[in-house]
């Protein structure tokens, strides 16, 4: 399993992903799900990827490729044409391996976030489908997450919003969400890739992989396991009414 | 969909479930599922139920109509006789009703929270799964989930413990619980039923409904929101490290 959410502000873009990968029970591992594509003052666009390994190596492979000579992710224009595509790369890879994967009972599951900003034109957060076509965050709907969505969602809810919340404070929710997910699903696990963009930095200038021993992330985990039975106890106790049935 | 969540601590039993049912997106309604089954200073069994409200309304009938003559739950001896004796209510209907559900491409999915005390008795915490098996709560899962589990999960994990849990901090947390899951999926809704259940009273003394409108469950959540915000700004500044690929 994995869990990936990115988080959009009127302050840049807030990507993490965590690293597990697992076939089955017992064959575990450590993969980076966060790929980057840069080119310095001009664009900076990140990926996340959830779905099979296999699947997700294929479309970055075949972006990089492209990437590397010039085309593709480096001649898009803007975040759209630069999301549709990663999208074409997606139905590229379901024409080569949907069909034998459906075969023996395998879905193909491949989901892509993608954020980040070409020059001249606003960041912006996408979701593409396993099908290749696109969504984008909003100002009401300013995460987008892949993969095991829903133990890190609460959080998100309660505190990100578009207009008020500070990039700082969105690196914050993000690495709470990942927290919590890994904290209720053994499938998603460290390490975790933390990737902060301002706007108009056009380069990856704040990156943090936290590994399991992370003192800080340690530390994050302990204050806000605080927080909240701090937070528990000072709400006000709940008044009780007589039995009606 | 339903989400239903009982606490155990060692002061006692905490039960609560939301009231929304729906079949399909249109068909939405209200229907309590909080039963109880007391015979004061002998007996306080409290079930919630998840899964087709059709196959729940059967269950608690035919628990009820047995335990109204003195038999089924008014007879058991143990706890543990008592979520066998759900148990082979959920097999009889089964019987009565699987092959025809699974016909049509429905599936037998109820499930049943079942917590209280027989006197001579602990109090305890069951699940009784579709199949009619019971499983335990334990000290170190001291909580058990039924229906729409995920999002309501982290602030359980990361604030109810069984030993130092009193249990109005019980009742706050499955209330946050219930609220955070109403917040991240509509299929689950109020009003809120919460019943918290000390020790050795062998009756039900503390019983709260929370409509939608409920100024104190009002008062709940915006006191929780502005802790996990005021919580996140003051976690320290998360550090970066440079980009190592």
């Amino acid at each position: 399993m994995t869990y990936c959410v990115g988080i959009m502000s009127r302050h840049g873009i807030v990507m993490a992903s965590d690293s597990r990968t697992n076939a089955g029970y017992d064959q575990v591992n450590v993969s980076r799900k966060m790929h980057t594509f840069v080119q310095p003052g001009e664009r900076a666009l990140f990926l996340l990827t959830s779905g099979s390994l296999s699947l997700s190596q294929s479309v970055i492979t075949l972006l990089r490729e492209d990437f590397d000579r010039g085309a593709g992710l480096a001649a898009a224009g803007t975040m759209y044409e630069a999301v549709r595509v990663v999208g074409d790369k997606v139905r590229a890879v379901a024409e080569l391996d949907r069909e034998a994967l459906e075969r023996d009972e395998f879905r193909f599951n491949l989901h892509v976030l993608v954020g980040g900003q070409i020059r001249g034109e606003p960041p912006d957060l996408y979701i593409v489908y396993p099908q290749g076509n696109p969504l984008r965050a909003t100002e009401d709907s300013p995460y987008l997450q892949i993969g095991e969505c829903k133990y890190g969602r609460p959080i998100l809810d309660r505190g990100v919003r578009f207009h008020q919340t500070t990039l700082e404070e969105a690196a914050k929710y993000a690495v709470l969400s990942l927290d919590s997910t890994m904290r209720s699903n053994l499938t998603v696990g460290p390490p975790i890739d933390l990737l902060v963009y301002p706007s108009d930095t056009l380069d990856v200038t704040r990156y943090r992989r936290f590994l399991p021993s992370d003192p800080d992330l340690q530390d994050i985990r302990g204050r806000w396991e605080r927080t909240l039975q701090k937070g528990v106890s000072e709400l006000p106790e709940i008044q009780f009414t007589p039995p009606d049935g």
